[in-house]
């Protein structure tokens, strides 16, 4: 079940993509970001076996990404809190369930974001957080960052940065 | 290797996981958004066994990710193109590399997203279409939305909303 280690790998998706361990991973954070905390709710709402469950708890904490609290002290039971690099992972679930929303989601969108104060309807896009200006596919290219290695740069380099031709 | 099937289940995230189909796959998107296009240049980058990249350059094809097209006549070969479902999808792996390079890049980002006209550094974040005000985990809700079934409601209803109460 388990896929090939991205491990090593100069890449942050990749890094991200182990780091986050497995698909049935992201839907436990989905979980976690609607406020299910407790191994009993999160077996509730995705029907999956308690060796798995356990198994993918257990690898999102060692990752940083959920935290264990104790919340009843006899016996001991514990929950899984987002931390603060669990609710950094937000934006990849809003992304994920917008394209599921416009590409497989014949009937409409299950769910939709709403402002939490107001209730007004939102459409996420991405933008440059200074300029504000829309962040494309079309308007942008990719450099090599503080932390590019050789692989990076060969990589970026027989990309021929395509990416600004196919616009 | 083939993770259990999200088909059948009411979350676009979830749907949008089974259509991409696994791990690997988002990492031959990444590529393809690159400008790869031919099966050598993703075998190249990607180290992945022959079998592999065939099956998923498939089932990427198949979902409706990528084109294959004919590049030569004689012999014949193709080449994968993204499809708009396909580029549709590049602010997941703008959100992902982002988190890769917020929490697991500690030399700092392999690459970073640039403007194509003016080279200036883009940092991409999560908006509102129409207000342009920042969409954050603390100061959003979710909606059912027209698509919602009944086990969207439940769902729902099990969290409580307790997103709106952890900020």
């Amino acid at each position: 079940m388990k896929h090939t280690s991205f491990k090593g790998m100069d890449c942050s998706a990749a890094q991200a993509l182990e780091c986050v361990g497995e698909w049935w991973s992201i839907l436990i954070l989905r979980d976690a970001f609607l406020g299910l905390s407790r191994f009993d709710e999160f077996q509730n709402s995705l029907g999956i076996a308690t060796n798995s469950l356990t198994r993918r708890l257990k690898h999102l904490t060692e990752n940083g990404l959920l935290e264990r609290r104790i919340y009843i002290e006899r016996p001991k039971r514990y929950e899984y809190i987002l931390t603060e690099k669990g609710r950094d992972f937000f934006p990849v679930l809003v992304t994920l369930t917008k394209w599921g929303n416009q590409h497989l989601a014949p009937n409409g969108a299950y769910v939709q974001l709403a402002d939490r104060l107001t209730g007004k309807l939102l459409e996420p896009i991405l933008t440059d957080k200074q300029s504000l200006l829309a962040i494309t596919y079309e308007n942008v290219t990719v450099q090599p960052g503080q932390g590019a290695t050789e692989g990076v740069l060969a990589r970026l380099a027989s990309s021929k940065l395509k990416m600004n031709s196919r616009g």
